[in-house]
């Protein structure tokens, strides 16, 4: 109503720096799939969403639990006793089973290798709440964490919106597969350091999210070496833990911290959620999980603004609490997941293209080199188009994930069931031989 | 470990300033309560808590809802279809019928006298959440925005911590009522003026967490208008609104909006939640209702910190869906808190102990200054000490309000049943004659 001159200061700088980070190729992709969503029937030319990290390949056993579970809910006959009190719940620690269950499934996660004590398990809406609890507690505005690229878009708004801290490059190339080197490493730091910024901690994901890989156990060292060194934080997000599916198994920063004697814990914090490995985003599960007291303390206090709904909460607790079910879902998880992966991956090695080996997450780090017009990160978003608008498959550019290196895709195979991918698959196909579905169904009439 | 010495510089100044506000005689009083609780058979001689502004009379009605309407739950044979588009669901536009049904409840407690659009509507982690959304949507660190005191002692938390915005009093005063007066207001604006700090507008409670009272017309009008004049935003929360329980009835800024085609729309927000009205405080369902497009658009997007969670959207767009029951909900809530606030003023009385007249809220705001021992903050600390360790009621003192005036106390009345608030009169009728329930029980032995 008239005061769009003065509209920078009626707000705050927070709303209107644009630090969101919406304008990327990362949501306006969403967006593509959002106007024009692929539907078997209803709309079989639509956009087939691959930019989505969700799991949707247990999600059958777990209704096949809360049919045998009704008392795990308070809207049954057999759980409205528990009504009032989980409706009046909100304390901030969170309902004590719920914590001891969460802390029993990372445990089983890591193959029951190291334990994890329900006291330093803090409650946040999602990993999104987790993130940036955790760069409220460690970081003052302009501050910095290192963090290897490829790397999750959102970080930025997570890390970095409201708390103003920022997220600096480690620099991860191809040639040896995007791993981190200690050179890589120092150079950042190095590079920090020379812009007078304070670098807080490096924050990294296992398995990586766009790469799809798990980290080695010599990296893992490494990196925690060097937070020791230099006296800064390391941050680990664990959020796709559950989701590894084939060898080499996965390694938790925290058996390498259970293992060393020498280091110093108070730098160390773990991010997990259930979105992934439980395919229960809506549910808005993360927690941080932290050997700092201190940092514990303040999180704690922090979770008010994202508390669990205690309705999830006690749903869940009981979930947790039957560890033959959750043993029996993490397993036959894991096999479900590598039969897609090798569906997917067979199906893209059938048309000449390569992924990055991968064997975690719920997406291939797809390499269209070759497919490049220009070997540039204009030449990149031009393909990226070209598939998105024609090839009809909401894919994520690399440069989305702040990758140096133009040609890189992330794709999501496990939000959709098998006849979606195939028809991914044969989009994919046609594309790749020049064709497309509307001239091959031509073709075929 | 071993890092004490350097620990400010390890963690940020957000995680180590206190910002919190947790040593407050606010928490201190839930401490004593947790550390004591009463229970009417397993510790009778425990503390009462009437320290916690929550709603249990209504809960036998939700309860009765859930029985007779088994498909609201996703954990049901009747709900169980809706388990997968549920489970997913993580857009933070919300689930369409669950905003809408927010809507139509805030049109209900408003009389119907006002519209409330959906799409104006936006989720966050309870009203905490949806107060430090605002806060950042609106303000730079350093800013700041004028509160009438007494208020809510967790504002400084919401408002304050994270933000880095601060909060300015505007100074009430019993003689009237703790009526905000336009002298107090301008004094306020002037002050903040005079040491160069921005202020970026003013908030409310209506009906008055501490005060238990609703805000005439003419004095929400003369708020509207200082803020358009000056240019700045005006936050009412109205959390509170559907437990207004005796005549003069609500009235929510945004009938005063609607009414007055001056006004700058772009300047109000209007925050509320279910926590009270409906005593669902564990779901964690706030939300900001915004007539300014960009802060409806920014804060939308920082509620990804904060989702409600997707099981309890579901479950609740079921409920708020069923007409019938919210209007027969709201109409019987507010009967039972008159009732309630009847009992417990009346038996107040009876020993002499008066209270702000009342018409809304959980809580009354209770005058003690007669038996303060001195006129002073001190005076009124002690008195709360011996009130919470002797007499064995948790009730919060007026300065965890920041109010200037010793000796008033807020008292929840709605948290407990029938016979704890006997018990708790009991408690307060012999304290105020001089005696215990320990020598009142020994002296009938």
């Amino acid at each position: 109503m008239g005061f769009k001159e003065s509209e920078e200061q009626l707000l705050s700088k927070v709303a209107t720096n644009g630090g969101h980070g919406e304008n990327s190729s990362y949501f306006d992709g969403w967006k593509a799939h959002d106007r024009d969503p692929y539907h078997p029937t209803q709309n079989p030319e639509g956009v087939i969403q691959m930019g989505l990290a969700e799991n949707l390949l247990g999600h059958d056993l777990i209704e096949e639990w809360i049919r045998k579970n009704p008392a795990a809910s308070i809207c049954t006959e057999e759980g409205i006793s528990q009504f009032r009190a989980v409706a009046n719940f909100q304390d901030y620690h969170g309902l004590p089973f719920f914590r001891q269950g969460v802390a029993k499934l990372m445990e089983k996660v890591r193959g029951g290798r190291v334990k994890f004590d329900p006291d330093r398990i803090v409650m946040s809406g999602g990993a999104t709440g987790a993130q940036e609890t955790l760069a409220f507690c460690l970081a003052d505005p302009g501050d910095a964490f290192l963090i290897p690229v490829p790397y999750y878009p959102a970080f930025d708004r997570d890390f970095c919106w409201r708390t103003r801290a920022r997220l600096l490059p480690i620099h991860c190339h191809s040639s040896n597969n995007f791993n981190i080197t200690s050179s890589a490493l120092e150079a950042a730091y190095l590079n920090a350091q020379k812009s007078n910024i304070t670098v807080k901690g490096v924050l990294i994901t296992n398995p990586s999210n766009p790469l799809g890989t798990t980290m080695d156990e010599r990296t893992i060292r490494s990196l925690l070496s060097f937070a020791n060194d230099k006296r800064i934080h390391l941050i680990c997000d664990e959020i796709f833990s559950g989701t590894v599916f084939k060898p080499p198994h996965f390694i938790s920063l925290s058996e390498i911290v259970e293992s060393d004697p020498e280091c110093h814990r108070d730098l160390v914090h773990v991010v997990y959620s259930l979105s992934k490995d439980l395919g229960l985003p809506g549910f808005r599960v993360g927690v941080i999980y932290s050997y700092n007291d201190e940092v514990v303390a303040c999180a704690r206090k922090m979770s008010s603004f994202g508390l669990v709904s205690s309705q999830t909460q006690h749903m869940l607790e009981c979930m947790l609490a039957d560890e033959e079910f959750t043993s029996n879902y993490l397993v036959e998880n894991s096999r479900r997941l590598m039969e897609r992966h090798g569906m997917f991956t067979d199906g893209l090695r059938r048309v000449g293209i390569r992924c990055l080996e991968g064997n975690g997450g719920l997406f291939c780090w797809m390499d269209l080199r070759s497919l490049l017009k220009k070997e540039t990160l204009e030449g990149e978003l031009e393909l990226w188009r070209v598939i998105v608008n024609e090839v009809k498959l909401n894919v994520s550019p690399g440069s989305s994930f702040h990758c140096a290196e133009p040609g890189w895709f992330r794709v999501c195979f496990a939000n959709m069931d098998d006849a979606t991918t195939e028809r991914a698959l044969k989009r994919i196909r046609l594309f790749v031989n020049g064709e497309t579905e509307e001239v091959e169904e031509k073709k075929k009439k």
